[in-house]
């Protein structure tokens, strides 16, 4: 008994993904990394902007005395108030400074969230497909993730979601533009969702959280991602520089709180304990004075916009359907056929050196996902493979 | 219940010190930052040394592509390579790569840590007086913190440890140099520890590990801090730059392991899985890459000794005695007379303008712990303020 059973287990049922992972070392080695079709990993590659390698001199220049200490807890008044003012802008909602802690990360900053809020027993619902690690984020802190259907086409349902809520729900927790569908929720559902969340409290007397996943908020190709924070008056919204400025290895993200929330100081001080107990300490402080400087910046959002459209149009050519990718950077695509064993045609586009994730590992068995956070030309290149693919499938 | 019960509980009980915090700012306020002799906060002063800005500008010009991205979990590969031969040395072990992962700050490698070996109910042996956020980090992790007595003098008692052990021991956690007291364990204290945990291991069939947070570990005075990885097979060192470089806001820190532990690669893999799902995810990317590069450099621990001489004058004119400070940057004070009242004693320093920190607050009522990282002014400034509260309180 070296380590604890519960981590043994998981250890045990993650090596399917890790052995994915090392045979796709395994073929770049073989064949070589551009003749192999990676979309398994969404590990943005495109650089943070100009406006970053500005700043980062600028500071390293100045590396101001203290500027690497202990700050508070929550991270730097000046840096809070500037996020603030950015989190408010694009949740039309009025936060000011104290609404923000600043997190490592958004992993980080859901697990303050979850240590924060829940009790032992304690439910947090998600819509399926969802981003696995949700399951440790909520039990790491004693909670259960409890799932919901999603609508055909993965829309996130209320209705679904409500009939999943009990007097042991917490928070529901909510992912926009979401990993691994590509879906961005409109605004009409986040009002019925907040509807569905203000009639379950006025049954059980507990008005659950509704906790936003929103790393991926700035890479949409259409229309702005709806808010969250002005829909419900019990909202959570956790985010990260990740992908909107592709510094995903610096851990610096940050949770902000309706300014409507019940309670409003116990709920900051919680979420500012827990980010200390945890361990996080507080967000890095290098990191943090950075960002603050550059919340009018992003990536460049129509360099992905481009590779899902060269992609889009490789898979329409091949036959494989794929749910409507309106943000984020994957594309969901259904398994063609009757048999829908993803785990089958992964291992068989493994064969023609094109790598995804099966959709299981989603809880969407039938589905596979693929990242397009991958340079356009090694996109381009993987038609014939597809095509060879989709003729030896059928 | 808008917060968990577990935290809103804690944040009632830690309101006493963030009283205390407020009462100092309030001061500071009133009299002015430098009339105040505020020895209370840990928080490191002294700047990085010069190598730290020169590395910091020639990574920021640099800035080479895909350097603020993912990397593996546990850390770039040359980091925890460069990191293994610096332990390699300190500890007298023989580490490789892979018994290193980075860390979210020592902190955040003790949660890591007990993520990683606690199961439910498992407890955690340690030394009073110790710093009060270990009983958090033990049980974030559905872990126990059992206390045994030190030595008169707060030396460590292996004696009282082995008294405290049982069946549930899962480890046995310790710090040196020693917060609050400054003392350095021996190495023949750390062999008897040793050699207690091996017989416990022989009787129960578990043999507990030895968890040693080193983040004081350059930060001595007379000899060196002895080894541990080198003394006991079943040994974790977790260790930070946030004092030997003073880099505490930056999170930065890394967990070490012995060659010698049981099942080498099952705990290596729980440590690193640990980080991830905790949402760590990995250690800040470019701080992992500037201490890599500074494993000789430390903070000119020089002027923490002239400070804690200077110190250490006025306590003895005051007539206030303390445990011997052999490192890091704390003296521990018994609290004069035979109330042994050392809120008391706290509060009628604070009429002096002198804030300190209760015993108390780390599990030694009858103490009080003052902090020198503060400059040498500020100190010996204090001679009069320090006369004047003992003619009061005797």
């Amino acid at each position: 008994m070296a380590i604890a059973k519960a981590v043994k287990e998981a250890l045990g049922s993650s090596s399917m993904i890790r052995k994915m992972f090392e045979e796709g070392s395994r073929l770049k080695r073989q064949h070589g990394a551009d003749r192999v079709f990676d979309f398994s990993i969404g590990n943005p590659d495109l650089e943070p902007p100009p406006a970053f390698h500005r700043v980062f001199n600028e500071l390293a220049r100045e590396d101001s005395p203290g500027s690497h200490g202990y700050m508070p807890n929550a991270g730097y008044p000046d840096v809070r108030a500037a996020l603030a003012e950015k989190v408010s802008r694009e949740q039309g909602a009025a936060l000011d400074a104290s609404l923000i802690v600043m997190s490592v990360g958004a992993a980080g900053g859901l697990n303050a969230v979850f240590k924060a809020i829940l009790n032992p027993g304690d439910e947090v619902v998600v819509s399926r497909p969802y981003f696995m690690e949700y399951r440790s984020y909520v039990s790491n802190h004693g909670g259960r993730l409890v799932e919901a259907d999603s609508l055909p086409g993965f829309g996130l349902d209320p209705v679904a979601i409500e009939a999943a809520m009990t007097e042991r729900t917490a928070a529901v927790l909510i992912n926009s533009p979401h990993n691994p569908t590509g879906r961005v929720y409109p605004a009409r559902t986040i009002a019925a969702l907040a509807d569905a969340l203000r009639r379950q409290g006025g049954k059980t007397g507990r008005f659950p959280y509704l906790v936003a996943d929103e790393p991926y908020r700035e890479l949409v190709y259409a229309a702005e991602t709806p808010p969250v924070l002005s829909a419900y008056e019990e909202s959570i919204v956790v985010s990260s520089y990740s992908k909107s400025l592709s510094l995903p290895g610096e851990r610096i993200g940050y949770i902000a709180v309706s300014p409507a929330v019940r309670d409003r100081d116990e709920v900051m001080e919680a979420l500012i304990y827990a980010t200390r107990i945890l361990g996080f300490v507080n967000a890095p402080a290098l990191m943090q004075r950075i960002v603050a400087r550059l919340t009018e910046e992003r990536v460049a959002v129509e360099v992905y916009a481009r590779r899902r459209d060269v992609f889009r149009r490789i898979l329409d050519e091949a036959g494989i359907a794929y749910a409507e990718p309106e943000g984020a950077f994957y594309l969901f695509c259904r398994v063609p056929g009757s048999s829908g064993d993803d785990r089958a045609f992964v291992d068989l586009l493994k064969k023609h050196l094109i790598l995804g994730v099966p959709g299981s590992s989603f809880r969407a068995p039938g589905w596979v996902r693929f990242a397009y956070c991958v340079d356009e030309r090694i996109i381009a290149a993987s038609s014939a493979a597809f095509k060879a693919a989709m003729k030896e499938w059928s």
